[in-house]
């Protein structure tokens, strides 16, 4: 017991150095600031407050290798009248082949994607883009609304709330040629998506998610099963044909108002914190995370500095969460333990 | 492709209309702004914020046919000295009659009632006059409290802690002569009733709840079991025997009080928001919702006026959840929505 | 129904007085103003608002006999250094021998003892000096942390990280010979140990809690699971060989920060109000609490006022529901309710 201080610290410090699961993985950060797929502004705004909410710090500390790409510099379109009632289609489109090519190139590179918006019309460069590198992705949506209108739906005309019909190969016929969008085209099986957390549906929604049986949990639906119950019907659902990458698309207001103020369309009865933290974990348990995107944290939106940080924190916490931070804590393995015990036998178990 | 904005729009405003459940039903709404069951002022102005928070927009859009029967004009008496330790009992009885005959008229009128309080004593009118009509009636009560004190077992002596002893035929020998009563005697049995939520029962209460054996949930009963198994066990209570016309009587503080602020008894502990819409989504999935009341919204007694708006906004939704409005979205039946698709073949799914 | 208000409110009085089990048992009530466990001021108030805000009247309401012997007077020690990165050694070894005693005569002359903290090192003393009277004991630690943690293993070298490390018999040879503690040897087996509502583990700590088997659940954990099942599997793993004593250590920060703000390590996605209740009256309903702790309220942490009195109110609801107050209800037995009944046949059920 001779050991002082400074000597015990250090090899405090490597012990938690090492108490994480050994990850060869890398990391891929990229804000795309974008408000266009809806009308308020301020979640262009998105990607610096959760950044200065210590994203990168909680990621580095996970033991991943973190690369933080910035921000996307979008054009600014002077001529973007809307199609039909469609707002901004050449914008909205413009931004999301331009995140179609840097989704693409960062898993494509072999990181875990992690895009920061923005609205979530970003999706459908997003998801897309990583589709291009692993065509039998699947797509996990946790949000307050199914963002499956087409432009004939929409109540709104805001792309925000249709970015899934631009992907699903189901609806390819009911999407006209929109503006913007000439370089996408469908990509998902409408079987290959679970949205969790609805409950702010448009009819049209409706009669879309029921006419294509596409799995969904409402929060009725967690109320009456169950977060766990949900998530093992959910990977279920996904990954028991075989193991594939996951997309998980985190709409930030799938979580309650109380703990997510400072977005757009918040909605009563959301998400719990834990409920959240339950789902990332288990996604993040599957191994099989490849993407992700956390969108709709609006900082003009929260009623004072608090909201909006417990809003960017929250982000924060989901993203880690989702690669792997752990509320069971987590120590070396076995055989690494051992080796630290050798090292440091008067100290250590 | 060719149709433009405002058509679709047209359009879509017909598809939401016709997208709801093709309802016959019209609602009858009515106001107590009645106080004299306690002793906190402000009670009374419950009907006014409740309407104020949007209550016959919100129950238009569910293609009700609403009739707002403005508020109950009760009269002011100048004599009304306790009876034992009962308080007002003059007055408390006559704008319960007065209520008694509104509640029974609105009912057979085939109208769904839904009176705003005022305090809980109403229930003695509002149900008493419901079951005129519908003597084979139920009653789910959703409270923090049973409201069964006899006035020898209230601790307080106010009328809105005593509301089902006048109802209970089971209890009708134990029910002095009070004065502004002569009009009403009991007409439930105790099997044919249901507490949820209750967490602050006085020891009188409780004798009475054992005695008589009332199917209650207490808050821990909600813990054990979970809202859905609750709602389940509740619901086969009261309708496995015969499928009859349900009185739902909310009293706001089942809500926690972090939901429900501006109320006059508030414990902690309560239900969640999500809770209380899904057992308000249960009671209407049976179609069998006849009438209802919403009670105990004081706005004198918030905090600030965000307190207050929070909770008439939840009493709006516990009434819009309760009459049809749902998490899951919804969209017009096939049939229907086939005549939509003949008709705007080229916009909808 | 002669009888007047005064004569009905004398009867109702002594229902009531009648109306709680017919307890024997008297508690003993003792603050440790004390916080030289961890860095922030203030924690050493918990005592004082934790009775400012109600304990003694809401401990007698439950009919126990309350005895409040103050609160323990610490020795300021001058010369305190750390050891190894272990800081206020001496002062905190010499706190806990002093309670040690206290706790140990307390239990010893009959009394339920309740320690309010103070800081969560406190426990070294609470917990051991029951031991000496009840070896035997059971431990339920309830907190967002393990408090674990050896002088080798603690990232901080605060005391209140480590209290459990003093009394485990397996850690025994991990622990080094620190100043202050030569009174105090392991008295508990890691099976006898059951953790609820962990979320901020250490590695180290991790370490221990798999190497040593102990039972344990996270945050995580109830949320798979229920805070019902949680308890059931708690108390059979404690108690299934045999009936024995419990010691319950409260550490406010288990519950969620939303809830008791007014603490020094708070972590988000804590206990809700509700599963703290069920947990406490789950334990009381064993019939065997014997002493508990309820520590690390700190009122100089809360953001204003109302955040201090919430905490320090939940503090009394905790301890109140660990030692018999119920959300169902309460009566007095039936042979009680039947003299009553006799004495007062025109009032009573």
């Amino acid at each position: 017991m001779a050991l002082r201080g400074p000597v015990s610290r250090l090899i405090r410090t490597q012990l938690r150095h090492r108490c994480q699961q050994n990850r060869a993985q890398s990391v891929a950060v990229l804000g795309a600031p974008f408000c266009k797929g809806q009308k308020r502004r301020g979640v262009e705004l998105g990607p610096k407050v959760i950044r200065d909410a210590g994203l990168i710090d909680r990621l580095s500390a996970l033991d991943y290798s973190v690369h933080d790409f910035g921000d996307l510099s979008f054009q600014h379109l002077e001529q973007d009248e809307p199609y039909m009632d469609v707002k901004f289609p050449r914008s909205v489109g413009s931004a999301n082949n331009m995140l179609f090519s840097a989704a693409s190139r960062a898993v494509g590179a072999g990181h875990t994607f992690v895009m920061l918006g923005g609205d979530h019309s970003l999706a459908i460069g997003s998801v897309s883009g990583h589709a291009q590198q692993s065509p039998d992705l699947c797509l996990i949506w946790v949000d307050a609304h199914a963002d499956i209108n087409t432009p004939m739906t929409s109540p709104s005309g805001n792309l925000h709330g249709q970015p899934v019909a631009f992907m699903l190969k189901e609806l390819q016929d009911k999407m006209p040629d929109i503006p913007g969008f000439s370089w996408t085209k469908p990509f998902l099986s409408s079987r290959d998506l679970v949205y969790i957390g609805l409950r702010d549906v448009d009819p049209g929604e409706h009669h879309i998610l029921k006419s294509l049986g596409i799995q969904y949990f409402s929060m009725r639906d967690i109320d009456r099963l169950g977060i766990q119950r949900v998530m093992e019907v959910t990977l279920d659902h996904l990954l028991s044909r075989k193991q594939r990458p996951i997309h998980l698309s985190f709409d930030i207001d799938a979580f309650d108002p109380s703990l997510a103020p400072a977005t757009g369309t918040a909605v009563n009865g959301g998400l719990t914190y834990r409920e959240g933290i339950y789902l990332t974990e288990e996604i993040h348990n599957t191994g099989l995370l490849s993407a992700m995107d956390l969108v709709e944290v609006n900082p003009l939106l929260g009623a004072n500095q608090e909201a909006v940080e417990a809003t960017a924190s929250l982000a924060v916490d989901v993203i880690a969460s989702s690669l792997g931070q752990t509320r069971e804590g987590a120590h070396a393995s076995i055989e690494q333990m051992s080796a630290v015990k050798n090292d440091t036998e008067q100290l250590c178990l």
